[in-house]
């Protein structure tokens, strides 16, 4: 099987480094807590290649179109790849994903979040194929999201042993 | 023990079938998704027999009343059985509930979240018994639901090996 | 190395009691569900050394600040450590902290999440230190929360055999 930093060459995908933040704020989490074969993936939202939080901002179905917060949940999936690969080392151990947390920043009269978070789950189904890609997932109406991203994904994998 | 099926049969409920989803909307994902004896359990929503959507729709402390909700949340419950049931063959499989995130579509002024997500804590328990049925709980307000449904939960479960 | 308890205790910091629930309402779940090494934690809010659900109450932006709302995610953290404890009678028995999700019920224009929630990540890493202490997070805006408190969290760690 082809390797996934392969396919994401591939596709012409690129994985942005990691989030540079504004200042004066600290984050003291992890992106990504590895404990046994379990791989726990913090809210990741969409990122430029060098790490700043992307455009567009705003509500999906407001500021932000439907069309446009899909390819936003696809980039979400690159920067959460980012950073499961600094942590484990190659996106190739992942050996199952397990569970995946769709949060949409809603506008009043929107309610398509699944088709939203589609963006992500299509590109991680793509490059893991459908035994290690699928997952569970809740696609859901957030009332805010940080920055004012309109995509936030969280996630669980299995890598082996 | 009586079996599941049998328990809900007494109760007089029926489980519906799977999602029955309006036209053009594909869903990529795993309803359940299931490794080793860990059962991810997609958020769930309120299905008709047939598995269409549900009414009531709208928010909770709106169109949509906390005695209503706490109903939709049953059958939010019964949707997931399905799922699990379709997945792992036989529900009397399950050795353990272990997290419940009950999200509710609400109105500006409702906050009564715990109650209304009950529905869902109370058949569990209900038919599983204070052991296997226990189970680590959060219900919160959400901006907005798929489809307009006033209810949506997900779970994680365990089953023997 | 230093127990949890007498951490506390050298911080002046007290563990509140159990949760004392309105008149009327029941919840029928654990607060916290232990299955082998893996401990399920319901989502907490900030309670009175009482257990009465702690002031102030509101959506933070609003009626309550950021700072104010730092202080609440730290009770938040006292709240869910006397769950844990409770429950598996030893703090020192946390092996691992591993996911923490964040949930802040917020004004329409406030999206400083990640601030909030600090102060339960650093609270928890003040207390167990950086390997055992570290966690993946989430840290998002709800559109309410129970009893309109401003911040609820939900928590998955690991024990010891």
């Amino acid at each position: 099987m082809p390797k996934i930093r392969d396919k994401l060459a591939a596709l012409g995908l690129e994985i942005p480094g990691p989030i540079q933040l504004p200042p004066g704020m600290v984050l003291p989490f992890a992106w990504v807590r590895v404990r046994g074969n379990r791989v726990y993936v913090s809210g990741h939202i969409a990122l430029d290649a060098d790490g700043r939080v992307a455009e567009p901002l705003g509500k999906v179905g407001a500021e932000v179109s439907e069309d446009e917060a899909y390819q936003v949940a696809r980039r979400v999936a690159l920067a959460a790849l980012g950073s499961i690969e600094r942590e484990i080392g190659d996106l190739d151990r992942i050996s199952a994903w397990l569970r995946v947390f769709g949060m949409v920043n809603t506008a009043p009269d929107f309610n398509r979040y699944p088709v939203v978070v589609n963006g992500y789950s299509d590109l991680i189904l793509e490059l893991f194929g459908p035994d290690i890609g699928n997952h569970a997932r809740s696609a859901v109406g957030l009332a805010g999201l940080p920055f004012g991203t309109p995509v936030e994904i969280e996630a669980e994998v299995e890598i082996d042993g």
